[in-house]
This record gives C-alpha cells, structure tokens and sequence, in this order.
C-alpha cells in the first residue's frame, strides 16, 4: 500500500488475488494442462480442443513466460521455432490442476480428465518426454 | 459433440476448462474466498480489498448462484436484502482455494493468506459462524 510497495501487486497482498492476477481466465490453465500433458510447441498447443484462438494463445504464452511460469527454447532456425515447456514454478501449478479437476469430475455431469492431474493428492504424473533435447541429456 | 448433448458444455468436456467456464475468471474466487471467510452480504462482499466493481460483483453472485456455487436467501424485507452462502458444491472449491493460496505464497513474494484456506491438505477452515439462524439451531 505505501509508495515504496507500489505496483508490487495489482489488486491486493492476497495470495488468491495475486495468483488470479496471472492466471484468472478461462485459458492460461488450460495451457498449463496442455503442457503437463506433454505438448510443447505453439502448433500443438493451438490443437486444444477447445479451439484456443491463435492471438490469445500468444498472449497467454507471453504472460506466462513473464510470469516466470513457462520457459521457451528454440528446437529449430531459419524460421526460428520455440518448445515451451512448465518451470518449477509452472510445475507447482500442478497441484491446482489437481484440485480443479477434482472438483470438476465431482460436480459437473459427464467431466472427464484428461491424461494428467488425475492421480494423487497434489502430485501430477511427470510431463511426457518430448524430444526437445538430445538423448543422451536424458537423466534416468 | 452431437446435437443430443448439445450446450452439455461449453467448450469441452474436460473438468478443467467447465470447472474454468464457471470460475475462471479475476473474481469469482475472491468472492468464494470472502464467502469462505464468513462474509454474507452484499454490502459485506463490496468491501474486499481488491475494490470489486459493484457490477461486477452482481454479476459474478448471479452466475455463481445459476452454477449453484452460493444460495442467497432474504434476511430483510422492504427493502428486501439478501444474504449469500455456499452450497455443498461451492464449499468442495475450498481444495481450490488451499491450492492457488499454497502456490501464491510460495511464488509470489510477500503474499498472504487471507483468513481462510491456510490449514490442512484440502480440508478449508469453516466459516465463521454468521448470525443468519438462530442460534438455538447451532449444533456442537
């Protein structure tokens, strides 16, 4: 609230509020699940099928890279392409997927879940290797 | 998909993205959260911090009360005032709250918890008790 403070949240210090300010819509979760379940390029991700729209898909990728939430990295140059991909910090999101599927399937008739957030208590199932980085970087 | 269960749902029939047609949105949480910590009506739900815009807030009470997230019931006559509370289904989203309050505080620094949400895995502190039935209908 003081000068010094300011701008360091937008609506108040509520941890709810602050976190809605990031991801408070009807598509940066679902961006987040999408990557959970394994996509990681700006085409697969426009295949959600919830028919995303290509500008608000760039628009939520761009808030949350800014967010600290998902990273990109170029796979391919000339023309230059991007593999997104969950942070720490995304991956911990994992535990709202979880809980917004919960009560999903509990009350609204005939939800499903799709291939992630379905297990555990808070724990996701590990995103599906994608072949963005050499085999040999993979660590068993 | 087919024109039998046509309007089932909005987008898809994935629990995360019905579940975010309903709340997925900078608002609807930050009432159940203020619900949650024992507020009831409306003048009460118009304070929060986050300086809800008085349409907004009528807006979000309608569609949560259409989803069957909150019940309102008149506590006054002439003029007529109404008091709002979760139902069951709008008390199951406490898990969610505990989650995006655990992630906030987490991540984005110097958040808090607000009243509520802040104990257990899932399980949401009750709702202060509010002098909307008489106490003689309390229960121990």
């Amino acid at each position: 609230m003081s000068s010094a403070s300011r701008s360091a949240f937008a609506r108040s210090n509520c941890a709810v509020a602050s976190t809605l300010d990031i991801i408070g819509d009807k598509w940066s979760l679902l961006v987040i699940r999408d990557l959970f379940a394994g996509k990681s390029t700006y085409g697969e991700l426009l295949t959600a099928d919830e028919g995303v729209p290509t500008n608000i898909l760039a628009d939520r990728l761009r808030r949350l890279e800014e967010a600290g939430i998902i990273e990109k990295s170029a796979y391919q140059e000339r023309p230059v392409r991007f593999a997104y991909a969950l942070t720490p910090k995304g991956r911990d999101m994992g535990e709202i997927l979880v809980a917004i599927v919960r009560w999903g399937k509990k009350h609204l008739a005939g939800t499903v879940a799709l291939d992630i957030a379905t297990r555990g208590t808070g724990a996701v199932a590990a995103p599906k290797k994608k072949a963005t980085r050499p085999r040999s970087a993979r660590r068993s």
